[in-house]
């Protein structure tokens, strides 16, 4: 019979048992912060209408889209596909259940997401996204932006030992000075190349400036524009110093300053960036990047920003929002690859737990210890100890080899440690061998 | 512009937040009283080659697989499907990473499975599994299989009230039967009818074994077997007393006595009973199910068995597994149903957890307490209390009743507050309001 290829589809993450451990590590830690900021949590269905998902997408995202093929026992329902982020569906999830919500609606949503892109490396068609949002009805304070940056700082905290840097710009400011330009039909290049800025040379963006059209005039402006970064005293005072006569500009900037205010007091390591603009996003204040300055070539690990109206594909109702992302599939395989999954925290704490997955491993040395070890192992567990009891019929040797590689300490149990309960407990990592009863101690 | 429909595609669970966290508490206890029994976590991708999904599937499930249609930028991938279960994904694992695991390899897998069934009350085409399997290299003592059952019968037992009952058998038992008998031919045809035999009438059980031709001592032996059921001493002595010369059926038996020993070891609640075979799966020894007696209806809520060869499309190597399953997106929605989420356990702990999600929702009165209240909530946090900061610009009435609806407990924040730091706590349970000092005791 011709054997089947077993390795995964290529831009799938399938670790072993000891870098899951890791991974659940961290997905657990953030969880714990975003429910400690609040956020509640929901789960929405993996598969959607196509309808739905194909009314936001547009772009690139579209022609990434798992569409589902309907099964003899699905052939009446609608064009199905599968999520591609939780936006889309936290959207529908909203207008669904609208009345037996509380608004605003703290929500985090922790899950896989689907995108079939080109297989390179670092990206992933199916992974982990971990979604905070609060959601309002008709409006929403802007301290709710500088909330949902102060939480998923807090989560990246909890488990990275890097310093972090949270850079904050409101697109207000740009969208404002564009109007004030008459640049309006130059708005999405504007956005584009500010966007990939960092990404090339400076002649690069001042021939893409030239590009488009720009005046002088207009190229210094936007020069000085992007140059502002810094904290929040410095970055403000040099945006006032622009003097652009324009409301929504002057809206961004008061917007900014509230929350790079309110992130401040938080002690979140934030500067105002110019730079930051989120691209073609859907995004039209606030918008945030965050990055490990000693690990500049990681990229944005987590980002989002607010949107004004996050369900108009389902109701004429108002729902404006803001959130943020941290994409842990791709997290996770970048921090591996740079060896910073066991780097310490500065409480000395292990940044990520890299230790056995099991406390004790129980073995019986013939099977006529089994139903004693399986006692032994209830026992154990009552308080709190992981147990695994090794039930092969192998040799003592082979038995104790497994052990070793699985658990912290080891219990054998022979036919005199089963008649007197005299135990005795190992520490595999040391050889240390002492009487059970030392174990509460 | 026309407004495309919210609902869910039928099939699908969707819960509210306070749903969800009853949800999440079940899974959790689950997923750790798994681990306590030394499980180690896998993730196997949701996508998989439809080689190696269809491979295994056959019957019913190969008409409920989920095809996924290739993107532009997948074209060049074979063809793709979802997972319908966590053991053919487990089998490609086990083959591809085995230089890696050490066996036996007790692994668990929790996720999301997929079948595009006929939509119907309690069916889910999206759900939940949370599998737990010990997968041995040739040879797998049958310890293991006691070993399963008592660790999904620890894990329901972590959330569940009501009394529980493991029916367990062992296919051997049966198949050993046929053989004596010369029946092979009607084999499928017999285990089908014992299996059906408890949601059919005695005449229409007496029916079937006449109409595949049995004699009338072979539909006596049938009957005498099928209502072998109790505790382990009376259901061995009661298949011994069949007299089946046939060695199969022997080993059979002795698999049973032994399981069924391990199992009261533990203070399991387990019985052998002959009318669990588990249709037409392709298990070869140990099968069980497990109810609630008190609400039979409910049907099984947890079964599994063992396979001889878990991996025979990948490789020649024998690699023989016994494995269970809490299908728990089914279990949670039929518990709701019956109203059993809210029942107290033993210990007089709920449950499951119905508090609110929120320990303490902080309410400044104005925005100009934001900082305040937000540096607080830093504190909180760091003392383990989950907490919300309400930063509408609402009046403090809306703000106190959203606060009141989310969180146990409120300090609302004024300018007075914000200067003294003399803050008063409020139980909105009770409606007492302490000062904050009290917090800790």
């Amino acid at each position: 019979m011709k054997k089947l290829n077993t390795t995964p589809i290529s831009g799938m993450q399938e670790l072993l048992p000891e870098k899951q451990i890791i991974f659940d590590d961290i997905k657990n830690k953030i969880e714990e912060t975003y429910k400690s900021h609040g956020f509640q949590k929901i789960e929405t269905p993996t598969i959607d209408r196509s309808e739905i998902l194909f009314a936001k997408a547009g772009g690139d995202t579209e022609k990434q889209i798992y569409k589902v093929v309907k099964t003899a026992e699905t052939a009446e329902d609608a064009d199905q596909a599968l999520r591609f982020d939780h936006t889309v569906p936290l959207a529908r999830y909203v207008v669904e259940h609208e009345s037996s919500l509380n608004f605003p609606f703290r929500v985090t949503q922790i899950g896989k997401n689907f995108r079939g892109e080109r297989a390179q490396k670092g990206r992933f068609r199916e992974f982990y996204q971990l979604d905070i949002d609060v959601v309002g009805r008709e409006t929403l304070p802007i301290a709710y932006d500088a909330e949902v940056i102060a939480t998923l700082y807090d989560a990246l905290k909890s488990f990275l030992k890097p310093k972090m840097l949270i850079r904050v710009s409101n697109r207000k400011i740009l969208s404002g000075l564009i109007e004030a330009q008459n640049l309006q039909e130059k708005s999405a290049q504007l956005f584009s190349i500010i966007d990939h800025a960092e990404k090339v040379s400076p002649e690069k963006t001042a021939e893409a400036l030239d590009e488009i059209g720009l005046n002088q005039d207009q190229k210094d402006l936007m020069n000085s524009f992007m140059s502002i970064k810094g904290p929040r005293a410095e970055v403000i005072e040099k945006l006032a110093a622009l003097n652009i006569e324009n409301e929504t500009t002057k809206q961004g900037i008061k917007e900014l300053d509230e929350v790079l205010k309110l992130l401040d007091a938080q002690d979140a390591e934030a500067i105002g960036d110019m730079l930051i603009v989120r691209g073609l996003d859907y995004y039209t204040g606030t918008v945030f990047e965050t990055f490990l300055p000693d690990y500049q070539k990681l990229g944005s690990i987590c980002s989002g920003g607010r949107y004004e109206n996050l369900a108009r594909n389902y109701t004429d109702q108002n729902f404006p929002g803001v959130g943020g992302s941290i994409g842990l599939t791709r997290l996770f395989s970048v921090l591996d690859e740079n060896n910073l999954l066991s780097n310490e925290t500065e409480d000395g704490k292990p940044a990520v737990a890299l230790e056995k997955p099991i406390d004790i491993a129980i073995v019986p040395i013939s099977e006529n210890e089994n139903e004693y070890s399986l006692k032994l192992a209830k026992l154990l567990r009552t308080k709190g100890f992981s147990t695994d009891t090794i039930l092969t019929d192998k040799k003592l040797g082979a038995k104790l080899t497994h052990a070793a590689k699985i658990a912290k300490f080891g219990i054998v149990i022979g036919e005199n440690e089963a008649k007197t309960s005299e135990l005795k407990i190992k520490n595999f990592e040391t050889g240390e061998e002492k009487p059970l009863s030392s174990l509460n101690s």
